[in-house]
């Protein structure tokens, strides 16, 4: 643990569901469906989503409807809306559409990010410099992300150097923010640290988020890594949608309701009400067709007390 | 987190899966391929066992083979054999079968011990003074296990001091260990470090292990705080075998092979091969006939790299 910086009182959780949950998924949810979930996790205190991406409806049809999706919100008041953009085309769309932010994203290493967008780092980068210019007037913030921040399942062990070369390339391009992706759960503790010292050293105007994947079962105890660095920013997706389509079983991102309950077991304020996030994690489940992994909605708050007969019955 | 005490360099993680995984079980194992399975955890290199309960056959029909189970272990070397005992039979039965420890489980709970053994804290503590006396001058060690130590599904919130006065009871009776059952899932950061430093100060003899449950997603941010409070010893169970028979779906115990994932990455030493291990798990899911809820079994390693044409296959 570092105590080189105070635990945050206070937490931002980003909801990713909709995207990152969505997008590998073999069902695709209607607009109205994703509306509906939406308007729950707002209902429950969610005020930050990574809503949808701006790509080839071709390349992930589960995303084909980005702009309706954020044409629906409209009426929504109080809550940042952001969307992945690939390319000059995705940000005008994104644009247009009324977005609060665009996100950039790229791999931290070579092979993830050629099979991602079939191209090497320094090209996505370049583009990215398109899109900033123009995008630059308009309101609309540019945020980073940089996938495989941890490790790569083709090359193993990303070196920091690489995150922390992107991360100045995103301040360069004017972000504030940038999200560490725990692409395909190799997140660690003592990389959690690592990856945070360095960026603070060579990136300190940046806010990092951290987005982790409980591929591995760790993805709290890399929060936790994280809150020990002070770090107040993470990203979740309700119920764990998503999941990794090359592992079956393996989850996707950690659960929003898990993530939640134990910041406020923590006495962190993240101003969701877990009752009401966990009924939308309800909603995503029937909408989805299937249990998900998260573990808070199966058993409840810890405080959902055991009726005793019941109990006594099944103990049998 | 608190850093009153060093992260600890060693870990030792007791293998609870053949008694707390098993008890619960619909599927009950033969003696046979609970022999197998042992066998493997040790090839793993899995040194601390709690191996069976010497309970009513009625009441715990999976571990009705207890001492059978003990005596077709004869042969291995180096390993601790534990098992709880309910009672003064099930103490001597446990001595006759050549156990190395016992050990004797009360609630913190009235409600849960009365439910779990039909009788009170004060009857349960009173029962083990008969036990420790029979014990006495065996050579068997006495252990101390405290159920619901961390909530009560019946009862909500467990004081810390009710804890504390059984910790005292288990001193008396010449325990140095004693084990903090967080029997649902019920156990959070903040009530880790409450009660470890009210158990450092009341029973400041007694070496403490954390026995979480990850009914709510959180065990292994249960382990860090442990571990930041220099706790160096955590019980688990393979595959994370069990559950809850009253909560469809919810998992049981953590998983052994994400917990020793977990230390392993953090550099802290367990003697457990963690490849071995997943092997261990894969003939638990086999003899079990069904998928366990640990992850790392399903992901593989951090470093089990994908190989390529088959992720480009399924990312379609």
């Amino acid at each position: 643990m570092d105590q080189s910086q105070p635990m945050p009182s206070r937490v931002h959780v980003t909801e990713v569901g909709l995207r990152d949950g969505l997008q590998n998924e073999a069902r695709h949810l209607s607009t109205e469906d994703k509306v509906a979930l939406v308007r729950a996790l707002v209902a429950a205190g969610v005020r930050e989503f990574e809503l949808t991406s701006f790509v080839s409806p071709r390349a992930v049809p589960a995303l084909a409807d980005a702009a309706e999706l954020v044409a629906a919100l409209e009426d929504v008041q109080g809550v940042h809306w952001s969307a992945l953009v690939p390319n000059v085309r995705g940000a005008e769309r994104a644009l247009a559409a009324g977005v609060d932010s665009v996100v950039l994203f790229v791999s931290a290493s070579q092979t993830h990010n050629a099979r991602n967008v079939n191209r090497d780092i320094a090209a996505s980068l370049a583009g990215f410099t398109e899109i900033a210019r123009l995008l630059e007037g308009s309101g609309v913030e540019v945020r980073g992300a940089i996938a495989t921040a941890f490790g790569c399942p083709f090359e193993g062990d990303v070196d920091v150097a690489a995150v922390g070369d992107i991360a100045r390339a995103f301040v360069d391009l004017g972000a504030r923010r940038v999200s560490l992706g725990d692409t395909t759960g190799m997140a660690t503790p003592p990389l959690v640290t690592e990856r945070i010292r360095h960026l603070r050293e060579v990136a300190p105007s940046l806010s990092p988020t951290l987005h982790f994947h409980n591929t591995r079962g760790i993805g709290l105890a890399n929060v936790m890594q994280g809150l020990s660095l002070g770090i107040a920013r993470y990203e979740s997706s309700i119920g764990g949608l998503g999941g990794c389509p090359f592992a079956p079983g393996a989850t996707g991102n950690i659960a929003s309701e898990d993530l939640v309950y134990l910041l406020t077991e923590m006495g962190i304020d993240t101003g969701i009400d877990l009752p009401a996030l966990i009924e939308a994690s309800g909603l995503a489940s029937r909408l989805m067709g299937r249990a998900l992994p998260a573990q808070v909605s199966r058993a409840g708050p810890r405080l959902s007390l055991s009726d005793g007969d019941a109990v006594a019955t099944a103990r049998g």
